[in-house]
């Protein structure tokens, strides 16, 4: 796995943020709270939590196109995972009546912008919630399950954890799991890019994820240290 | 798994059609052939397979909004992966300078929609190839795979196969599967709907797809009895 | 006239629904009634209704777009004609604060899209109050006319009833009429295709969609026996 | 029939403009010609014309929204039935590989707007087309036919001839009719706002507006002294 | 400067309107008012201004688009201006719950058009106000300060007022200055169009633009005779 | 002024890039070199320089929509102020058929985001510009003149250089102005927030600007020690 740092409080007036490192990727992840529900929650005493994922123009050789007139698939993709993803870290009662927004902004692209994303976002929200119940927002701590995300992939026959840009663009497999710090599974997400591929080849690279994942767990550990985290998973 | 049908030519004016009806789940795939590729791909001796899906208004008990200001995320998300699988059936070079565009549309939708709306456009996808390739538009076939897909997922616990709309909104765990015919993996897409899940229910919800995928590969070979399929998956 | 048919029912979870096939043209009709007015209505003790149509790409033999960024100015005009029409048959008062929604899908097209859309949302709109109805939800029932619609047109100095694509493509006029059931007229619009047409053609044209559609009528009120129709037009 | 009349040449730089004023209603109708035609008409050696057709925001007692996210179905209406008409007035093979943009501005609306518009238009496209002509850009010239347009209606039983907003918010049926200077018809829309009206009182109106576009051909014949108008209708 | 006329009345149905003509520029500028504010000022006891701007499509001599899918920067740009300036003429706390809207048409388009528009709009907005106040609506009278704006520029290192179009598009230096009566600055908005300005260029400019704007103010006052306007500036 | 600093090379992708901070406000400018120009400028011989901003939405207190359906009248008028200010620093002839992208992302604002855009934005346009020039790309530098931006206003009756967000919002009047490295003026936009303001306090307000920018020059020739750059203004 390429190496990974976390820089948190990168933006001073958001209540959580961070910017993730993992190899050249760099995104910005950062996480605030409104006091509101969107319509067809209102009165349902539950919260919700919806993500947004963008790239600078800049983050990537080619220059991206910024999404002014309407999101491409690929993005609305990803941010739609991010979503679900997060919301299995999080229980929505517990939450009430309010709105996590969680704002993905890719600085630099590598490889595994999603996946990074959704370990950063962790961190983000873990900040987050973290500041809002110091203040005696809930009840009960919201935050429920501690997540990480990774890719792999098969590079010529091998498999490969953590992919970059370079082996991305070659992988004949490409995964991204979503797991918990126990090593269950919240997403899973495999598509052959050449032919299709066999099971023992779908076995090989989650066991490969489950490892990334498990040291991405520990890494937001040191990270958030001072925040307590949920336990077993 | 529930009764599965295929009406092929269910459009006249298409050179490839079926309406598809998988339980209470009823979509027409529809395919047809453009005589050219997008602008980016012009000049590279090789052709393109796109997709789109939709929902008629009155597909489902609820009236759903056309979307004639933009896509909805989920749709998106569904016609990406329906391209996505469909183009691992098919040798985009042997198929020369065209464009395929498949249309899936759903007339009723009771689970289970893009899995079936992938199986019924493999059907009509064969059907507008064999129409061409009789009339001499290919050097060799391009049709290179036989693709299906299934859903499953995790109610109350127990593991099952090809979900309907009651189960699927109660199930813990929905995993949609795109598999060739020797049982090889095209897409696998996995998301926990409450808890995450284990490695082991993981594994079991593989086996009970590539069983359903292999008994709609017969299928589909039935109701295209009288059409070159590619051999061995 | 083409031979006319009704497949009402067509769609399990719809309030009404038909498949008219007049022809080659294959239309599915539905109705669902929304139990609010637009926010431009409320608290007036009224109701609504408003039509929405669309073609299914390939109902055509050259593949037509979707409409997801806008509607063409046809659609509009169509849809706009058939809601129109179908509000002339309803008594919006008695309806009560409620919107009728009329969703009309084209799945072949072979002329007269427009019209068979007409004749078959009626249906669907009596099967649709009169499931309504036999639940108590009105005073007096809304239904309050019968009507039809039906193209004629003058091909090689011919007055024709009830146009093909072919013939259309041909046609010097075209005229498309809605009236009720005692021949009364709802709506005539009528274009000179090539060169304008004298008074005396306009009036041959009148006299034969006259009869056309009190043909349809007859055929309106054989499949809808059992529901009581409003009588005298 | 109201008060009309036309001033030409209102826009200085316009190749051919009219300011018509029917009794409260004054549309600015413009044209302009393009040198080029349409994408799907290149290479077809015949021209092209299309009009756009808006309100000014205050041109009405209730401000209106500019239709700046899309147009209203009302509008699109209206410019493809001033397209429609006017095309009937030229031949689009004479008029060689160009374009002709009719644009129509309601500036202040009374009633009547869309038939004033085409009124209108036509005397701004014999002043363009003459002007072209002059140049020598026709082998023959490419106007045909002189079009006219008005409305008429019934209130309160009675048939009324060029109805003022008033009078057409309480129309009983409400047409408007398209002729050529010899009375034939170009364009018949006719719709019953409150019951469906019977033949006889079609015949009237239709008979109505004959002498009322008799009328506005003499006047637009009158305006356009010094330019030769097709004959005989 | 050219010389200058206001048509006020122009359009009888808006509160205040006036036909702005400044050499071959027209504009028409017009206001109306609601009685309730946009959501994010209620209950918040002031009013609202906002105004928009287009040009008809054949104010120049070449057709200009219709902004019927968004706006372009540039006319954004001036209504924001237009917006901005006229606020500065108004008390909103005075104004009470109410959105004054301006709608400044360009009809022709000669150089100028931005702020012919607000010295234009001034006109319209002081009649419009001032017949809701003959009604009592207001306790003290909202119009607070007079305004008019003219553009000056740099023609061949010869500072000009009030440029033409043929002169606008040679100028090196462009300035657009909107003032009070008594000559205070509201907006100033200058651009290099070729090299650099130095300061002493800028002096002359706003000296230029001062004495322009007096002039322009003393003719607002000579057409709004009768209304009484704000005292000293 | 507040302290300002450059982070060059922030983006490795971006063949010019700077994160230029100036007090809390944190911008990323980068920019990028397309080797063709848009259709409108084909043939000329000359290139073209746009600009876009955006701000990332946790980069202010309160969340920012992103501008995904359509931007905001500020963030237009801001692009088009950039992109002016910046074409003002090149020959565009020099440039060859090029187009240079200009990407101004704010990550962190505290007041005068735009003026810091054109700043920074400067600097990596040199960078670009310069290692384009590197490679033998052009026959003289594009680069003729070295430009910056500050904003100026007036709190409380003072004028004060480079306002925060919290003086910002208290400003009476509120300046920015563009000026080359010899304090020739680019652009002038001051707008009176409150009062209209004498032109005592403008030329106040322009010296005060004179002296910043001048100083932010000198910072921008420090940070591109080693790059020649435009002598003389």
């Amino acid at each position: 796995m390429r190496p990974v740092s976390f820089r948190t409080g990168f933006l001073r007036q958001a209540p959580g943020s961070v910017l993730v490192e993992q190899g050249g990727t760099r995104v910005l992840a950062a996480v605030s709270i409104d006091e509101q529900v969107p319509r067809w929650l209102r009165g349902k005493e539950r919260g919700w939590l919806t993500a947004e994922y963008g790239m600078l123009p800049l983050s990537s050789g080619q220059r991206i196109r910024r999404e002014r007139e309407g999101l491409k698939g690929r993005s609305t993709e990803i941010q739609r995972l991010i979503g679900r993803s997060l919301r299995a870290a999080v229980d929505l009662r517990r939450l009430g009546e309010r709105t996590v927004r969680v704002d993905c902004d890719v600085i630099e692209a590598d490889g595994g912008t999603r996946t990074a994303s959704i370990t950063g976002a962790f961190v983000a929200l873990a900040l987050a919630l973290d500041r809002l119940d110091r203040r005696g927002a809930f009840a009960e701590p919201p935050l429920i399950r501690q997540i990480a995300a990774v890719s792999v992939g098969v590079v010529r026959g091998e498999p490969l954890l953590d992919l970059d840009y370079a082996e991305d663009s070659r992988a004949e497999v490409d995964l991204n799991v979503v797991q918990d710090a126990a090593g269950r599974f919240i997403e899973v997400q495999g598509t052959a890019e050449g032919a299709p591929f066999p099971r023992s080849a779908l076995d090989g690279l989650l066991d490969l994820a489950t490892a990334g994942n498990r040291e991405l767990c520990r890494r937001q550990r040191e990270v958030l240290a001072g925040i307590a985290l949920p336990e077993g998973g």
